[in-house]
């Protein structure tokens, strides 16, 4: 087992911000922020430069993996044993930040080079994973590396999936040097890791206002989108009285206000209603149709059931109300996940090795380790983000905390490393 | 006076719904409705057409006035004496409806002709306007013919307005036959007309309701306009607890919802937010900034007051609930209009003389007389519209009422023509 002494001489600050610096500059935006999504010429470059630390500064042996997900592997001591896994991703989302999913590829080639430098050799392998495209991006679909990985994506899924530009996903994947004629090989097996996980800035503003070094997650939030359409009948908005009005925009700021006040009284619970489109969108023309696309996330199921059923009843009594009439079609689901209590036992006693301290928190956002959950013990180290802000310019994470979450990164491997 | 029954023989139902139909054709959408936009080839169409029923059926005398008016005229038995003017205009809404306009211009067609059939002469010359460019267009600016004839529009005005193509107003007009450096020559001087009257379908559903024939208009609506802009701040829609949202659409939504209850306790009075739009506009993303475009309008200048300033006032509220900051910015505002109670007196004995019912209104659209009411005596004939309906393919008059309005038109002319 380390001591905190030893890991004091090898991490360093200095270079992990200088790698967050290096990176945040490929696809830096004019006006601050950064746009390097999946796929983009600067996502390209960013893998590129990985792959070269991996291999050059890291000594790791590289692969691509036919999904395109950079493998570095670093070797263990004993023949065929399963691995420890760690990673996340370098795309961003439009307009992004450049901590969200560097700082978790750039920790855990800080832990591994800490590694390197104090001379451990583990029992098990280790596996330094840069996803692909885990954000939103060009193409519709996001965490499609870590998806790949466990076997929950198919060639047959992505086959139509294309950008505006009409680039197929399947070239895309191919063009980063996946393979998708391949795509069965990259599925990893369930006992073939021992171990995934992955560091993340929080996104919330909790760890800053508790002043805590170090959030264990304890699982992550399920999302549900659905767009919901209401009705309305487009007349001249200057002779139509207000009482024989079927305004479907009215109804629509009806069920925006309601589903804000539905999500308010629950814990761990957001809804969003993010996109509105309305027409004719006219000064003069009452709105004769409203399009909204929601999204409920919840870490508690019954959570998300709930805003759901009372959503739906208000939607069939604004009906009468409004003299609307409304549909609705959901177009995403995932069931929130828990992380394994196993993987939060060996962060926290990684923390209290090291002497930071810790918030146990549930993560209200998506993120690779949850797929990777499905076939692999999972857990998800969170480090600071300041005031919560997330995908966007002023995302921002104190280095001192990319570090701590290294450390914790390294110790946590160590510690599972000691077990079968 | 004429008798009643004169007039029986010289009006036709037929005629006037043959004439709506072939107006109707041109610009005629594949799915119903009509598409005839001011300055368009099919409004060109349109105005051709109506020169030659003029010249030829009707045996006026036409012009095209500087703004593009088109001017017929029919000698009185004085000379010099102020015209009685009566019209409406030819170009619609896209999409819209075939009565709207043309119902005003052809019921004039049909009381002409019926003068002419009974071969009287008036004192007074008769004009029959056709206005230019009446409905919003892709200019972006209504009733200018109206407003160039009583010197409320000039050239300076007009220099920069240009539709998508780029193409100016003012070469539109001269498209249209008009001339802008002869402005100044189209604008008529209080005194030259004796007194305006238009026939114009209702777009409320008042008179189908109480089974009136007639609508005696007793004045138009206000209305003010004004560009709402809602400051909240973008954060990612599942890591922002709900408490620490600045969120633009929900504060927005509680001020569409504040809007339509506010009008709806005033009488002769509406509001709608007939525009919106959101940014960035993304599903997982809160949004940070939503733009309203809002319209109120009443017949009660007091009401457009009271609206306005309880609208600020929660404004100003709802900063501090939804932390969201916002601004307000006037774009258009016309003031209500009162017709005059002496043409509104002439038309209720014409519907006396010829046994129709009628109810008195307030129109809540504008119309050309609003502007000419400005330089002269001014009213207006309403007629039923099925279910209130207009700007639409369903807009829809019962020919029997086109000819009613064409009759108490042909009516408080001849009244109009005994006074001095």
């Amino acid at each position: 087992m380390m001591r905190k002494k030893d890991f004091e001489r090898v991490f360093s600050k200095e270079r992990i911000t200088k790698l967050i610096d290096e990176f945040g500059a490929i696809g830096a935006d004019p006006n601050g922020g950064v746009t390097r999504l999946a796929f983009s010429s600067y996502d390209i470059k960013a893998r590129e430069k990985i792959i070269r630390i991996m291999e050059n500064e890291l000594g790791l042996k590289v692969r691509i993996d036919p999904w395109g997900n950079i493998i570095g592997r670093r070797e263990g001591k004993l023949n065929n044993a399963a691995s420890l896994m760690t990673g996340s991703h370098l795309d961003s989302v439009r307009n992004g930040g450049k901590f969200d999913g560097p700082a978790g590829v750039l920790g855990a080639v800080e832990a591994i080079r800490a590694l390197n430098e104090l001379k451990i050799k583990t029992f098990h392998p280790l596996e330094l994973v840069v996803f692909t495209a885990e954000e939103p991006n060009d193409f519709g679909i996001s965490t499609v590396g870590s998806r790949g990985m466990v076997g929950k994506l198919s060639k047959e899924e992505l086959l139509n999936i294309k950008n505006n530009e009409g680039f197929s996903i399947l070239d895309a994947i191919k063009k980063i040097g996946g393979d998708p004629d391949r795509f069965h090989e990259g599925i990893r097996k369930p006992g073939e890791i021992k171990a995934f996980i992955e560091i993340h800035i929080e996104q919330m503003p909790y760890l800053e206002k508790e002043k805590k070094d170090i959030g264990i997650v304890e699982g992550i939030t399920g999302i549900h989108r659905a767009k919901v359409i209401i009705h309305g009948v487009a007349k001249h908005a200057g002779t139509t009285p207000m009482n024989e009005r079927q305004d479907a925009l009215v109804a629509a700021a009806h069920l925006i206000k309601t589903l804000n006040k539905l999500a308010s009284t629950e814990k761990n619970t957001v809804a969003t209603v993010g996109q509105i489109s309305v027409k004719p969108n006219s000064i003069n023309i009452i709105p004769s149709e409203t399009s909204l696309d929601l999204e409920v996330r919840s870490y508690h199921k019954s959570a998300i059931k709930k805003i759901l059923e009372d959503f739906y009843n208000e939607m069939s009594l604004i009906g009468k109300v409004y003299g609307v009439k409304t549909s609705i079609k959901d177009t995403y689901h995932t069931e929130p996940t828990t992380f394994s209590p196993y993987i939060r036992e060996k962060i926290k006693q990684a923390c209290d090795i090291l002497g930071f301290s810790y918030l146990n928190l549930v993560s209200m956002a998506g993120h690779d380790a949850n797929h990777i959950a499905t076939i692999a013990d999972t857990g998800m180290i969170f480090i600071p983000s300041h005031k919560g802000l997330s995908h966007c310019p002023k995302e921002w994470t104190d280095p001192i905390y990319l570090v701590k979450g290294a450390k914790v990164l390294a110790q946590s491997l160590l510690i599972l490393d000691q077990e079968n």
